[in-house]
């Protein structure tokens, strides 16, 4: 099994070249950028101690597709480092834009040091995720480095069009499923089709064989946010830590909700209230069985699941060493409990 | 005199290049980000009339100094897209981070669309004026592109840092000249700097001849910004619009005030009170006059305008018509009145 001993091997590798890369930074006399920017990061700075980190899902995918069609993931680093960076400058405005006064069990940047700064030090990340997407010419040629560039900032245009469509449902009567799609393609789904792409890009794979790759990435994440969505209603409390049916409680609008919503009157008149009871929300999660939402969110993630590992199957028919670890990885998230 | 009939040919042509860029990106299903951008940038969208625009000063001086240094300024037209956008996507974020509730007499982008949606607009400003550098690549080559690229990137890092130490400046008690200056070199000057560096990169000229062209561009932006703090104090209310001595009334830690709260107990007393009254305020900026305030601001403005001239007559010593330009520029723009 391949995927744990890859992890072990590459993960520090991963989280030594994010350190460097903002370290790597002058701040000057705006040390205190630095210092938040360690903080969200989850690593140790003058003033705080060290948190939890994120799982660095992205930048995996990205140097296990490299190693998957043969060439160094090494190569690949400066650019995993660079989606990683993105990804953590939109939970960095997200938060703010989402009000979340937590993150990894520590106060968001927003909540520790005021909007203000936290706009600010996003805004910090977003410019070195992109230094760092330019550090690619080291490795590659100079027009393989500026398509990367380019791909990186269409693929946050799609992130941005995804919270947009996120950020309007919160004052929408009723959002189309179709809708809703087309929101987790941009929030979730196209920054993990771009770690797949940019893993073939790096191990200089054609057009189309970067497109397939982005295809994996993508269904691979509509299907883990659709079981995001799923475990947040239906996931076990004693492996999630949340409560029982938390997103109905927190009123997050997602597949599931939708499906009640569009469907069930009862659902509706609960959905409605000022306030929802405990008996609220278990009865609001049962109805959802009852009209087969359930059942529905859950075609969906393996319809999404068969797709991504179709596209797998295709693109690596004789899979080497990295290529089995993403056909685990692939499992791993899409089967998981929590 | 050029100034004028240059700047008549190459704004609309500016202007034109600025919405045909953001015209260019696929919005999908989220079209109102490109309401939100239209609206900002002054241009009418299907919901709102045309309102007043910026002067578009930067991109004017990086097609000028192509064209004063003998190459075609339309060379530049995607790289100076990108400074006018890069410019726009920190005014969006940094009158959120003001609570500025109106630009060029409109209310800003929180103010109508709320913080959320204001954040992820300049986000999304930001990704474009990326993408318009990258597009350089269609008259430099690749490298020259990803350099442009970089120093974006690198310039935008230390207008986060000027704005860093703007917003601690909020809560100090008291701030050294040497940091205000350092705060507006990066918030004001680097932005004009890469203007002008970038002017001289697209014509292909020297490292050395690009760090003098910067070099010009950030003592006219050290200039321009303590000009602005002078009118802002002292300017003629019947030509600045505003009433007189409005920073003092808005608190704002302007480089006069700095020297007030520095070396006057008795303006230091009046600062402290709750609220000022029009007589506190006259009172105030007549003492900034007596204590030598208004004369030492004078003198720094002066110092800076003396760099950025003889910096751009080091460079141009027989100017042409983009060149003279350029002079005409910087005494337009350190002489106003307003």
């Amino acid at each position: 099994m391949p995927l744990k001993e890859l992890k072990t091997e590459w993960t520090p590798k991963i989280e030594a070249a994010l350190d460097n890369t903002i370290e790597a930074q002058d701040f000057e006399s705006s040390e205190g950028v630095r210092e938040m920017l360690r903080y969200h990061m989850g690593w140790a700075s003058e003033s705080s101690p060290s948190g939890a980190k994120g799982k660095r899902i992205r930048p995996l995918i990205t140097l296990f597709m490299t190693g998957a069609f043969g060439q160094d993931p090494s190569d690949a680093l400066p650019g995993a480092v660079s989606i990683e960076l993105l990804h953590n400058f939109t939970l960095i405005h997200d938060d703010i834009e989402d009000h979340s006064p937590q993150r990894h069990g520590r106060p968001t940047i927003w909540k520790k040091w005021g909007v203000a700064q936290a706009i600010n030090t996003g805004d910090a990340l977003f410019s070195i995720a992109e230094l760092s997407m330019l550090n690619l010419v080291d490795t590659l040629s100079p027009r393989a480095t500026l398509d990367a560039a380019r791909e990186l900032n269409r693929t946050c245009l799609k992130l941005i069009r995804g919270q947009y469509l996120d950020l309007s449902f919160e004052s929408a009567e009723s959002v189309e499923t179709a809708t809703y799609l087309n929101m987790i393609a941009g929030k979730t789904a196209a920054l993990i089709g771009f770690a797949c792409q940019l893993g073939a890009m790096v191990a200089g794979q054609s057009d189309l064989m970067q497109s397939q790759a982005a295809d994996y990435g993508r269904n691979l994440g509509l299907a883990f946010q659709i079981i995001d969505d799923d475990l947040g209603i239906w996931g076990d409390p004693a492996i999630t830590g949340k409560s029982t049916a938390s997103d109905i409680l927190a009123r997050k609008k997602s597949l599931p909700v939708l499906y009640g919503l569009a469907s069930s009157v009862k659902f509706r008149q609960h959905w409605q209230k000022e306030t929802l009871t405990t008996e609220d929300v278990s009865e609001m999660s049962e109805l959802l069985v009852e009209i087969g939402a359930q059942a529905r969110v859950r075609q969906a993630s393996a319809r999404f699941t068969k797709k991504a590992n179709q596209a797998l199957e295709q693109i690596f028919p004789q899979p080497n060493h990295y290529a089995q670890a993403l056909f685990e990885l692939t499992k791993v998230l899409l089967t998981r409990r929590a």
